[in-house]
């Protein structure tokens, strides 16, 4: 077999580091590469060197370039007393995507999950329970996905928390979907959730 | 909406250049680097980095580390007096893959195209051309892919190579192909192509 030059290989190895890119991919995005110009390349390279000063916003644990982000330092927000707990930045993004919530988040960083030696003292579940009596909150709302580790890391939350309204986002059937396609799960879900009308 | 850091947003425009990388998919992958470690965020971006020092093969236009590469270099190959012109690295590798070709091989670049301003001029028959006279060739493989462009290359191939063997890879059903599924381009291939038994 050929053998490709050290920098190429080297470029296909760091490609394959990421998620879901397998051999196959990193060696076509690489090969679509090394037609870009010394400027493109630079930057590229550039951007990934930029993450490593990347910064979290001390209070709800959100990508930021200040010590504080918008939305924690938004008076009218942090003024909601409900704040909304959920595992990450996408589910965050998600959730300000549908521009239905005005109050301030809580990124926990996870779920608790024994296996993975993920317990209470990784998550942010600390910072929780001092913003919930620093900012005198009355709500929080659980936005933690439905699974054994959510709904452990909820009856913990609720647990430690104290004395205030723990709430969780309603599961049922998703707006568009058909039942035929759906799991029992959910449907068993949207039977125990259903409403007067 | 929430504003990412600058950083981040950098990170996610470098990945969306890639061809078949859309925001969804750079926005997942930069914030699995978020938990990279230093060295491996700058090991990846120096990995990028290197790829402006890149060489090709003076002679077939591969990727190479040195001048001449390896396949050109080695006597034993050289001495066969066959080129297999192909389109691009990826091709030569899959023919390298299948351990059947011992002899040189040479890189086009593409295919003629004549709506994207691919002429004779911008890929490299000219060195073809050279490499036939300086290595006494006297029998060129074409595996150029079926195409109206594939088609004209070959044709131009032929007409200004001069008076040596030109042949052309066979097309038809591939191994494990049901005939059910192929189009009927290849059927008909197929059955140009039959060969007594």
């Amino acid at each position: 077999m050929v053998k490709l030059p050290e920098s190429l290989q080297a470029a296909i190895k760091s490609f394959s580091m990421l998620p879901g890119v397998g051999e196959k991919t990193a060696f076509r995005q690489v090969m679509s590469m090394t037609n870009w110009t010394n400027d493109e390349l630079d930057q590229f390279s550039q951007a990934f060197s930029a993450l490593k000063d990347i910064k979290f916003c001390y209070e709800c644990g959100i990508f930021s370039d200040k010590q504080i982000c918008e939305i924690c330092e938004n008076d009218y927000r942090r003024g909601s007393g409900v704040i909304c707990v959920v595992e990450s930045l996408s589910d965050l993004l998600a959730i300000e995507k549908s521009d239905q919530f005005k109050g301030i988040y809580h990124i926990l960083g996870g779920v608790l999950n024994p296996l993975l030696g993920i317990g209470p003292s990784q998550l942010r579940i600390k910072e929780l329970e001092r913003r919930v009596k620093d900012y005198g909150i009355d709500t929080l709302i659980l936005a933690i996905s439905p699974s054994v580790e959510g709904d452990a890391t909820c009856s913990f939350i609720k647990q430690s928390i104290g004395d205030i309204k723990v709430e969780r986002i309603g599961f049922g059937v998703p707006m568009g979907g058909s039942l035929e396609y759906l799991d029992s799960m959910t449907i068993s879900k949207a039977l125990e959730n259903r409403k007067q009308l």
